[in-house]
């Protein structure tokens, strides 16, 4: 079997775009499993002041992608197919904590479900659930430097 | 029957937090129905230089917030208990549209479906599909001034 | 390109087991689009009196799957990855209607949405709405006589 | 504070119409948690000769229902606003068992997620995997006799 992406990967990608700009930190990745962080801002917030529906789903889809990744082979790398995400309690916290795992793997689709916890000094709450369904892409050579 | 909420309501709320730094902007509201557009930008995508699926997501997640509360009486916001989105074609335009409709009122809880387009000088296409469904909360008094 | 599925390939599949014992009827099928139908019975209502919600479910996944099997070559059927169903309105008519369309067909995966409604001698009304994620699956040799 | 609903409020809603004409049978009930188990029968199946998957969904959708009204207060029960089942593994044993929980109730709203388990002599595997929003509703007076 081909080795699989390793965790480098999954850091080269964070750090472009969206997820670099608002500031999505890799926690720790072990073979089907990712945890990432994402700190406050005013940027990512709500009206109610709370981190907005679309951020808290924008880091359960990258935490779903890097575990999903993480069980492919080295040049493939896993998109979502689609997304469902429910909101359990306000998003309240001055931390989200969003843990993905691989439910199970078939072919070329992964489905990862995701649960993203809302931190503050005191505790964390669940805030979040997510299943998501992602495909294996290849990608394309050179594309990570 | 109270008066609904005006337009007004919905450019407040968009004005604040992530979708105000995004930059969403909302084309129009009629009642039931809401299209927000997104113009691209490099901390708006993801690794392959296409829309982040956290921000089509949010996009898509905007609008029915926006055409469900159109429906509502003056006073209530829709918020989302949960959120769909298949993703069906690369978000690779330089603007995403997104076009919420009601689906279903009843009792204190919506659904609205969004499509939502990846659009450049030539042309539009389907790039998004989603379904959320809202629950109408009372908004705390001058909460928007 | 090869020929698609003809319809007699969903009425064959449709004949066997839960979908041929509950009733489920083909009304149309046409490239891209399914219509199904099914007559209430007392073994297929919820507490209510209502359709079940899992009956409602399998008339969708059923439309869904044949709208997009009829988008496939021939020897290829479409089974489902995920389905996502909003049940909108009690379903107490005396017969559901449910019409499926495809959104997006993309190599081996396909997407539809299904509207299902009650019917009674009146009117009919929107019951749910489903969107579904299918793949294409090599059909067996010899599995259609 | 009320009193919840007893385990046989659910088997007598258990016993009616579509779960009680498939066989639909309750294992065990807990505050919160509930596990139903159905046995493989021809009228239950769909093409390959695998549970169809609204069969599975019903499943699904009675065991979270159940769940979720376990945790209501005695009169009520939980209705399904929405449900997600991805679909991860042929279901091809001779018996399935969902086994549902509750990930949050606030206020008449209701998640619950469901497992679902394709089971033979020899081993059980996750065939499904679901999520289902419910919202309580007021049972009608001698609704349960």
């Amino acid at each position: 079997m081909s080795e699989l992406n390793p965790p480098s990967f999954a850091e080269a990608i964070n750090a472009k775009g969206f997820t670099g700009a608002a500031g999505f930190r890799i926690v720790t990745i072990t073979p089907g499993h990712a945890e990432l962080a994402l700190t406050r801002r005013d940027d990512l917030v709500q009206f109610f002041g709370h981190f907005h529906g679309g951020v808290i789903t924008a880091l359960a889809d990258q935490a779903a992608g890097i575990a999903v990744t993480s069980g492919l082979p080295q040049g493939k790398i896993g998109v979502t197919v689609e997304i469902k995400v429910n909101f359990l309690a306000p998003a309240d916290g001055n931390e989200l904590i969003a843990r993905a795992s691989i439910l199970k793997m078939s072919g070329s689709i992964g489905v990862a479900t995701v649960e993203v916890f809302a931190r503050d000094d005191r505790s964390e709450r669940l805030c979040a659930f997510c299943t998501a369904t992602m495909r294996a892409l290849d990608l394309p050579a050179g594309a990570i430097r």
